[in-house]
């Protein structure tokens, strides 16, 4: 008898346990995994809606105050509006890219834990036969032990069968899994790393913006307001006009954002003929933080 | 008479509403500056409990896993929690550079407001004196004329010092408005840049250590667990002694993360003897991304 083939039971059923606790670790991790990353997915959008909230609140103010710290302003906003472009792309991507892949894994995993049953099952019956059919082996008459022999060789074939293609699909399962995680904590990564690095390039711009305003200005019209003196603004409406309402709907604030652009060209324009050593040597160096 | 001190009271009156609004403008905005960005921080603190919570979660994962995954999902918790540091750092800084200065400017503002208001009261009681004795000379018989003349110019003497005050007090409020602005938003985005050049930093190591994960030699442990054949691992626990359980309190956590630092170390090592030329450019490459 070819006793090689015929499967240990106690190995086999600690190998079995050894499946069973990957399959079942890694449901439990990736389903804790997946609502963890959904729940930083989630906060992450709080933030960005805080910070749209920002952006609307400058931009009421901005029209409030003179030209220098209303241009200033708007600038500002508009580049905490780009970053948050930004946040929201990272929380698009994080959504696509991990949290999903993270809830079909649970699908995956219920099939192979549907497999590993079915494979149990399978050989444990394969087994009790190999067992049936020895005991009957070894009670057979002579002239029937080459028959008996032969049955038990066959059984014990199938059983071995079995236990392989348990073990392949636990392997094909756990190469799977490992990948799996590799993949995913890298698209986070990136996707992370994505994100910092616009937000870094961004306010960049935004920190020249806030240091090239210039105060002196500014008080000046403030000066000849108070006076009742208008001067270099007779030709502009007067500031009030053009304040936002707080209740005004972001669909219309956008729309005033979006006029920001034409105008943002202008006061770059008026600001370079103004420009002064001091600022472009912090714009160099700004530029040298994004290379 | 010397009528050219005599204030034009309607003129005044639009001046004393400029600087009003002024004040009351700012009182709002900043009062609504300041609970968006106070929010804005408690939003990003949110954000950092829930990556805090995720490095646990990875922690213990990594505890089930075979060595070489252990080790690469060691380090990137290790770094994930190094982010969580710098935002740490970033919402302290926020606090004390952003929300707080906006919070005390309450206070600033409401000094301002009781100073006017004063003002106002002396120089309205001014011009009142001041009209009295007007009439008073304009009835006075011409012997009399010289000594209310001079009662007239001095009175209005008096109330040009006054507005003048006003205005100065107004004049300075709006300076330092104008420069607060400019220092809190300034410091807002140099917190935002800070951070997020940390973290860029901090995820271009967990990249890496994530890029130079090894699956064959981590699929060949598993394969050997699962046939019972520990080999190379007999002097090491088995695998599931160590694992955190996930009701552990973060204290201990911690001194488990602790622990991992010259653990880390080791594996760093053993990952640079191990190393593949692919990994070698895209360090160079992340590197690339914050000179």
């Amino acid at each position: 008898v070819n006793l090689k083939l015929f499967p240990p039971p106690k190995k086999k059923d600690s190998q079995v346990q050894v499946m069973e606790d990957t399959v079942t670790n890694a449901e439990k991790s990736f389903s804790q995994f997946c609502s963890l990353l959904a729940a930083y997915t989630r906060k992450t959008a709080r933030l960005r809606d805080k910070a749209d909230q920002l952006v609307k609140q400058l931009i009421n103010f901005a029209n409030t105050e003179n030209p220098e710290m209303r241009a200033t302003l708007r600038n500002f906003a508009e580049d905490l509006a780009k970053v948050q472009d930004y946040r929201q792309a990272e929380v698009e991507r994080l959504e696509t890219k991990v949290v999903n892949p993270l809830k079909l894994y649970g699908v995956q995993i219920k099939q192979t834990r549907a497999e590993i049953k079915k494979f149990k099952s399978v050989r444990n019956n394969e087994i009790k036969q190999l067992e049936k059919l020895e005991k009957l082996r070894q009670k057979s008459p002579s002239d029937r032990q080459t028959i008996a022999e032969t049955s038990v060789q066959r059984a014990s074939v199938d059983a071995s069968r079995t236990s392989h293609q348990l073990e392949e699909t636990v392997d094909t399962f756990q190469k799977q899994k490992l990948k799996d995680i590799q993949k995913i904590f890298s698209d986070f990564v990136t996707i992370e790393m994505v994100f910092h690095a616009k937000a870094l390039e961004v306010y960049s711009s935004a920190f020249q913006t806030l240091e090239s305003y210039d105060l002196e200005k500014d008080l000046e019209d403030f000066r000849a307001k108070m006076h009742g003196v208008y001067g270099r603004y007779d030709a502009r409406p007067p500031v009030m006009d053009t304040t936002l309402s707080p209740a005004l709907p972001w669909s219309l604030a956008q729309s005033a954002q979006s006029t920001i652009q034409s105008q943002r060209k202008e006061a770059v324009s008026e600001d370079d003929s103004a420009e002064e050593d001091p600022v472009e040597d912090l714009r160099g160096q700004a530029q040298g933080l994004h290379q």
